[in-house]
């Protein structure tokens, strides 16, 4: 048997299928077209489903289950998503829909990012723990918690939102509306931001630095400079990576995980950005020195979590 | 059959006899003694469990279980306390030295917050959700989480700390070494901290506050000035309660659990402390009137939480 997992995100539909080695076996994608109506939307993930199938030699009797990671608020146990703020869904039943044009009786949902953590945690870089969890450093800090070897996502199915930990009060403003969340300073959009802010001052006080070189400011271009020795870089990552060490450390006092897997495109990084890290999370955080430590990784599965995941959740 | 709970702090043990109702029926308590050896502080909770039962016409042999509430990181499997920072406890295997002494083979451990937690969720302001958290104002900030009906604790038992959050990056400084946690701002230490702050910023400035009139500046100083009228007074309370609510909106943003329950000193400020709270929460918190909301209760069993959650753990 076969499982097939979605991955539906403001930009793109991505379908996976999935053999029973939890292996990507082959994926197909297409724009969302996130200004058409939810049912618009519904309709290619089912095309994209019976494509993928049909490419791949699979009828859809051997598709065990289907699986979305889906932005916004998953009522998992309904296959209802109660809001995305990036997609026309309010109280869409998109489970029902689907199987009402797929024919797959097992159709479950759940958040995206809590779809990529469960992906990590059963065939990525946390297999082999029960207690895990995922942060996401992309455009926004994402959390997925997974407790007992099942998503943690609270009695309202919102819980979960990691980034959105206010780390400083009155600090950075942050899109869901508070100040200082974790996400404003931990994200990828918010390490472009710092060093931004790093190339404006250098230049208004005359100060060199081979990030002025940049065509386009991005993640990397701090951490690429950094390692070429610019010392306006090694402040920009200092200051990210002592943000990032304080969140990681909250997290760890919070759950003490067995595996704390790190995701995103700052998480391209690498060991170096863990060894990085490491030496201010383990000076910081609570029973440092007297029980067992938590594992943090570089999560294995890239763009593919969300799609695995969301196939692993039937 | 009854059981006992045994709720061991840094000043004094107390134990008591709980019936099939989860009522607490009696109680005694002696003082720790926490410059002693472990054997001897587990040698005076045997001589109370054996007390409180006998004047309670209750034989051993109807006692079902033991539960121990005790600070530091207990291990709940094997029912050894790996470190408690204010009694002399590193690897101290309370559970089978208080089993050898009492006879009850059922005995069970717990951190103490965690055991009020699960005393407040089996028999207290969360009865009825198994998904809660609670959250204890006093001297420090404890937290205990509530997940599908049982504690916990983080894969090496030393999770829920969940006053060291850190919610302002540089911050005031913590007793657990880092700057800024939550419990630095909403402990009831904290609050007579910035109430006494307060009062010298008035003396210093020539302005008036009747909060001069207060023989010893304690956690009610400032609640009960600003009740009557005094605006430096209502400055401290706003001050405290926009840490308490940034605190409270991280955990909703986190679990999204059923209910949170407020204890320790600071909750005597009841519902007028939830009410201040609220509108900040409500605003702030991830999925605001899409979803079902945390309700945010004051706990009920007051001191005695930890007793009837440690005899409950069985």
């Amino acid at each position: 048997m076969y499982r097939l997992g979605v991955d539906l995100g403001g930009t793109n539909i991505a379908v996976g299928l999935v053999d029973e080695n939890m292996t990507l076996v082959a994926k197909k994608s297409t724009p969302t077209g996130a200004e058409r109506t939810g049912e618009l939307i519904v309709d290619d993930i089912a095309m994209l489903c019976k494509a993928v199938c049909e490419e791949n030699g699979v009828s859809l009797s051997n598709v065990a289950c289907i699986g979305i990671a889906t932005p916004g608020i998953a009522n998992t146990a309904t296959g209802v998503v109660e809001y995305a703020n990036n997609l026309p869904f309010k109280k869409f039943p998109i489970a029902e829909l689907l199987k009402a044009r797929v024919g797959v009786a097992n159709i479950k949902i759940a958040n995206d990012a809590n779809a990529a953590a469960w992906g990590e945690a059963v065939a990525g870089a946390a297999k082999g723990s029960s207690n895990n969890v995922m942060i996401t450093l992309g455009t926004g800090v994402g959390g997925g918690i997974i407790i007992d070897n099942k998503i943690y996502a609270g009695f309202n199915c919102a819980g979960g939102e990691l980034g959105h930990i206010v780390i400083e009060v009155d600090g950075v403003p942050c899109s869901c509306g508070r100040r200082g969340c974790w996400e404003a300073y931990s994200s990828a959009t918010a390490l472009i931001r710092m060093t931004q802010e790093k190339i404006d001052e250098c230049r208004a006080n005359g100060r060199d630095t081979i990030m002025f070189n940049a065509e386009k400011v991005s993640g990397r271009t701090a951490c690429d400079a950094m390692r070429a020795g610019d010392a306006a870089a090694k402040e920009v990552y200092d200051k990210y990576v002592k943000y990032l060490a304080s969140g990681i450390t909250n997290i760890i006092n919070i759950f003490q995980p067995e595996v704390i897997s790190l995701g995103g495109g700052v998480s391209n990084e690498g060991q170096s950005l863990i060894d990085s890290i490491l030496p201010i999370v383990r000076k910081e955080q609570y029973g440092g020195g007297i029980v067992a430590m938590t594992d943090i990784r570089i999560a294995k599965l890239g763009n593919d979590a969300g799609i695995i995941g969301a196939a692993m959740l039937g």
